[in-house]
């Protein structure tokens, strides 16, 4: 069950997810004049940061918008660095928030839960409705995928959708993580957790607490960490004795090494910096 | 301005917008025997599909999860489709429905707006609020390019959260579409309509008259004719004598060679004939 993996490297390795959500300009000189193509630089990169801290941390997440960008190479560096996690037996997210119903869910799934960009999980839009999570759930029936599903994100237009209170007094994102949470229950693994889990934003003190008591035994997936503002005390309020969510920082650890003049002769040693201090931040050493 | 050319095509060819979601069953077996790799496979039927029709319908609409569900070598397909629908100077949508914000948004653009996926139009999901959206509005202001984003659609899931109705009695699709409303208006063309346009699902027939007069100025893309059971009296409500709107078919179109004898010598013939007997049905050649 690929939850109880997930929750196990928690307990391991603590909650610290990778964001690799890689740009062009993050990556050293020397990687990029080493290598001829865009897909090998970009991975090479990845690659670095994986080796670097696979120890350390649970588990990786690809923004794919970084790679589309780059067109076909930077979707093929997307699908070698899953294919490396994968081949070392790290947890891979691909944060694709594909939303959409029928056939075309169908067809997302194929492309994200199996061949050149397979994930072990995926995030996912509820915009409409809930026929677009169904199609994934013979795969987290089966046990060996699981799904994010965006429930309350701390962006400012938030309040434009997600916040809306609705007739019954209830806020959408209430409404979509009430319903989630009916669907997540029906498949709980024996570490008291769902494969169908929910992306919470990690900057609202005021409603972290109630969003975790609410919804118990679904897994979290936090982003905000760092860059976008929130703190080790924040995200903590998503998790139970440090489980039950993930944090990912993306350019807080793998920009690490930037404007450093050792950045690429101690490339790991800035990296994995970044990690200890957010691990010792969330409180990990402390457990 | 993109938005005119999309006005003028519909004016001389129609409103039909063919959906190139091509599977592979969809495709006859000399076609499959002619090409040894499966993206010039996919993208010559879709060339054949575009030579069919360019001339009777108004645009090209390319769902991308039939072509991310095969690999690298699916979006090869997809990036030669929008680059042949662009050197023939036809209009492309590139049916994403990506919803991110900041710099992920930016990404998206970059991926979809120029380089191996550009299209003329995106579909959007609006979910996470309008700083989702605003990322594109420097492309919009240019003129060069388009979007359509997720208002009310007409999938069984979309009561889940669309539908549903907020303290202030409007439904969310309203609350979306008001907001999306007033941007779009800021960016009015010379033909009447906006660059900013919605998707609205095709069978809502009791909302249509509604939704037709409450965004007199917002372009729509309809989806649901045909295998999904919208008519053409019930599109015909979206649309303003036969334009402000293009109404999408998928596999009404691409599979009308299918299951006939001659579906190959004949292949032309039997997708035009589903052209025009839709053009028809929707009541174009009677303007």
């Amino acid at each position: 069950m690929i939850i109880e993996k997930l929750y196990n490297r928690v307990e391991e390795k603590g909650c610290v997810c990778v964001g690799l959500d890689t740009a062009i300009d993050y990556i050293p000189d020397q990687i990029k004049n080493k290598y001829q193509d865009i897909d090998e630089v970009v991975f090479q990169f990845n690659k670095r940061i994986i080796d670097a801290t696979y120890d350390i941390v649970s588990t990786y997440k690809l923004q794919i918008a970084y790679y589309e960008a780059l067109g076909i190479k930077g979707l093929i560096a997307y699908s070698k660095t899953l294919k490396y996690l994968k081949a070392n037996d790290l947890i891979s997210i691909g944060d694709i928030k594909r939303g959409d119903i029928a056939t075309t869910a169908i067809m997302y799934k194929r492309a994200h839960f199996e061949g050149d960009f397979e994930a072990d999980f995926i995030t996912l839009n509820p915009y409409m409705g809930f026929d677009s999570i169904m199609p994934y759930l013979d795969n987290i029936a089966n046990g060996d995928k699981g799904v994010f599903v965006l429930l309350r994100t701390s962006n400012p237009g938030a309040k434009d959708i997600e916040y809306l209170k609705c007739e019954d007094g209830k806020e959408i994102y209430y409404h979509v993580g009430d319903k989630l949470y009916e669907l997540s229950n029906q498949y709980l693994s024996s570490c008291g957790y769902s494969p169908i889990g929910a992306v919470v934003g990690g900057t609202h003190i005021d409603e972290a607490i109630e969003i975790r008591n609410r919804y118990e035994n679904m897994f979290f997936l936090i982003p905000g960490y760092g860059a976008q503002g929130a703190k080790g005390n924040d995200v903590n309020l998503y998790l139970k004795n440090g489980n039950g969510g993930i944090v990912n920082s993306s350019r807080g650890i793998i920009t690490a090494h930037k404007g450093k003049e050792d950045e690429y002769e101690n490339f790991n040693q800035h990296i994995r910096k970044a990690v200890f201090d957010m691990r010792e931040d969330i409180g990990f050493e402390r457990r």
